[in-house]
Order: C-alpha cells, then structure tokens, then sequence
C-alpha cells in the first residue's frame, strides 16, 4: 500500500564491535524511508512539523535477520500498512546488494499537535493525499 | 525473574528536536541495561565476547507511552523473560524521577559462536548462574 | 581553573569495528564533563536553556592519544580554560581505569539568546558564581 | 589537493534540542566524506581494512559556522591537505543548499597494521595512485 524505495550505505560510525552495522542504528534507518515516503507523495515531515503537527512513535519493531556490514548499499521498502486515522503504521523491508532480506520492521506513530501536545486526527489534507495516491496505484 | 535496575542521565547529545530523548537511543538503554543485568550476575558480557560468544539481536520491540527529557535522571528495570536456551529473552521498564513509566520493552537474542559465526546454545557456565540465581531469588 | 570529574562507562553502541569506542562520540562524552561541571557550580544547562540561553559550539578539538574500549570506566576531567565574556572555553582529559591518559580536548562554546537567536554576553549570575568559585578555589 | 563532493540530508535523528543537527555528528560525516573521497581514487577504505590497515583518528578539529537544519540536503568538500606517509590529513568544507559555509573541519589519520596495532607509513600502492591522481590533476 503505496511503496517507497530508498538506497543508503551503511556508514564506518554505524558498526559496533561484531563487526556489523549495530541493531540500534535502524531506528535511524527506516526513519529515512518514512521521510521518503512522505517526499514522494509530494509532501516532506518538515512540513508537517512547521504546519504544527508531529509524528512521535508509539512502537518501533525490528527483526534482524542477516546484519548489514559497513559500506554495504542497502536497499530499504518502506509501505503504508493501512489508512492511517489518529495513527499511522508502517511497514520496512531492507535488503542488501545480493537482494537478500536482512531485517523487517514496523512502527506505529501518532499525530500529535505541538501546541497542545496532545494526539490530534490525521490532518485532512495529508489523508486526502495518501487516499488520492492509493486510488491511483490501485 | 531475576530483576537489575541502573540508573542514568539523558545526554543533550541524545535529545531531538522534538525537545526529547530520540526514540531510537532506547536501543542503547536498554543494551545498558543488560550489560548491568550481567555484570550483577557476577559476570560481563564484555568477557562473554572474550571467551567467543557473542549475543547479536533477532528482536528489538520499544513501546514509547511518554517522553524522556535531557538531564532526566532515568531508571531502568531489567528482567530475565524466561529460562534461556539457544535465545534469551529480556524485558524492560524505564522510569523518570517521578516514578512514571515511560518505556516498556522486549528483546530477543540468540547466542552465537564467534569464530563459526553459528548459533549455539547458551554456555552451561553462564545457565548455571541463571539457574543458582533464580534458585536463591525464589 | 574550576575542575570538575565524573565517570562513565563505554557503551556497546559506541564501539565500531575496529574494536574501541568511535572517536565520533567523544564529542557526546566530553559534553557530559561540562554537565557535569555546571552541575557542580550548583547550576544546571538545563536551567539555562529555561532562562533562554543555550550553548552552541564553534570549536571542538580532541587529540586521540589512546583508545578506550567497551566497558572500560572512563574518567572525564573538565576545566575551565579562562574566565569566560561572550565564548566560554573548556579543556578536557580522559582517562582509563590504569589512569592512561587517553584523550585531550577543547571545546569553545558562545552563549546565544534563544529567541533572538544572537549571540549575547555570558549571563550576569552565571559569570557571578564563576567567579566566586574561582575566589573560593584559589 | 584532489577535491571530492558528496551530498546528504541531515537526518531527524541527528538532530538535537536546539533544532540543529547535533555537533557531534559531524564526525560521521566528514568521515562520509573521507570514505567517497577514497572510493573516487578508485579505492575503498573497506578495501584497506580488508588488506590489514586501519585509520583511526589522531586530531579531529571542527569549526561550526552556521548550523544545519533537519532534512537540509548538504555538500560536503573533502581534500587532501598534503601528501600522506604515516600521516594522512583531510580538510572538509560543509555547504547548505543555498551555497552558505556552515562548516570547516581538519583531520589527522594513521595509518595502523591492524595485526600488530602498530603504525606503519602509508601502503606503498595507495601512495602511486595518490601521486598518480595529483600528476594527472595538476
């Protein structure tokens, strides 16, 4: 449901001492593939955030199946998991440059309006995008 | 089952400009967590590594239900999940000064061979600190 | 000139895969020393970013002289370079555990006006229990 | 002395409280810097690792003109400051995408024999093709 490609290399700072980029890195990671995502509807987290919402998480789940060694270009897929309301889920996918599957993701995140703090609807515009997008792809 | 706790800081360097800690520094906490976990046990994961084991991750899962601020003083409550065999499975709670939950998590790791890069069970030396621990504490 | 001292241990996630801590998160560990130190002058950075004023960086210099490894208890010593105006200058040293000196540091950090944004002169009641602790020291 | 570019956007998570990109994390990306200058002379720093030589840092000295922003896409300068023996050293140029200077930074490498940890002059073969790219761009 609306899919987005990103490509990065794993830098020499993201290994940790097995050698391999380190579990923790990926929060980082599939962040840039939802920045991604937001980029290609046309839209950038930026924005968002001047419009005075954003985007805490509430989940963030990792499986690692392979690791991603350092200078390795990494291919990350990030998916729309469902119509998103007060929350909005994703899905990740990363490969490495022989397409094998090294780790899978999900995160949960919610809208939040920075004046008051509290967890607000998605904003209508952004929904109007996302439901546009997915009738196009469909 | 056996339960560390440890206590830290939030460093500047860990804030975003969300004004709190960045979500994916939780990683790190946790892992410090385990390490304290360890080392109460009368051991270091540092010569666990020294004697050709190492634990990589296969499951990281972080639920946020509130903030963690800079120079927060925070408390992080380990626990061992289950009697471990090939993996071992920890939980985790993490606390501010006003004794809120801010965090919950899981992880998952398996214990691997250095030199053969293969899963192993876990040493008997280490299960049967496990063991005598769980026996004393119950 | 005002010495301040505190330890900390190295985290796994710091290690890269040449096997000792990134000389990348040096900049976080020198960072805590002068926490610490403004903390010691019964002051905290965190309330100085209340009263509006934050602590950017212009300079940051470190001589890496040893590594320090994962798990090593590190000892960070922060002075104050020179009474400070409009910038104010830290020196650090790091040490092991074997008191190895491991790395040398300086940082050069100006006070801005967070709502202005501009550059301002140190705040008169920091400046004032500088200067009594330096009276007090000497 | 051989200039090579590169770009990249500032990740949310190297941002910090102030808004800006986190000062710290300029290491990791003049380090970006260093290694794609590498990979431009038709070599890779993973490469070296690989033949047994490693780089660790011995002066790291940034100077932060104007902060960069979140999601700011920026071009970083990396050159050659002399020619290397056991010494290599780097100079880095930081731009934001409005051709504005945000950052200067030098640093000095050496270059280690990673099975003795002792330092060596720089491997004979990177030294011609160093000489051979400075004769051909001069």
């Amino acid at each position: 449901m609306i899919l987005s490609e990103m490509q990065f290399r794993v830098r020499y700072a993201e290994t940790d001492q097995m050698g391999v980029a380190y579990h923790g890195n990926y929060a980082q990671y599939i962040e840039m593939g939802r920045t991604e995502w937001l980029r290609n509807l046309g839209f950038s987290y930026k924005k968002l955030e001047e419009f005075g919402v954003m985007l805490p998480l509430i989940n963030l789940n990792i499986n690692y199946l392979k690791p991603a060694k350092y200078d390795d270009l990494l291919t990350l897929k990030t998916t729309l998991l469902k119509r998103p309301s007060a929350r909005i889920e994703f899905g990740y996918e990363l490969f490495n440059e022989n397409q094998e599957l090294l780790t899978t993701g999900q995160t949960t995140l919610v809208f939040v309006n920075m004046k008051t703090n509290k967890p607000i609807r998605i904003p209508e515009f952004l929904l109007k995008i996302i439901d546009q997008t997915i009738a196009t792809s469909s």
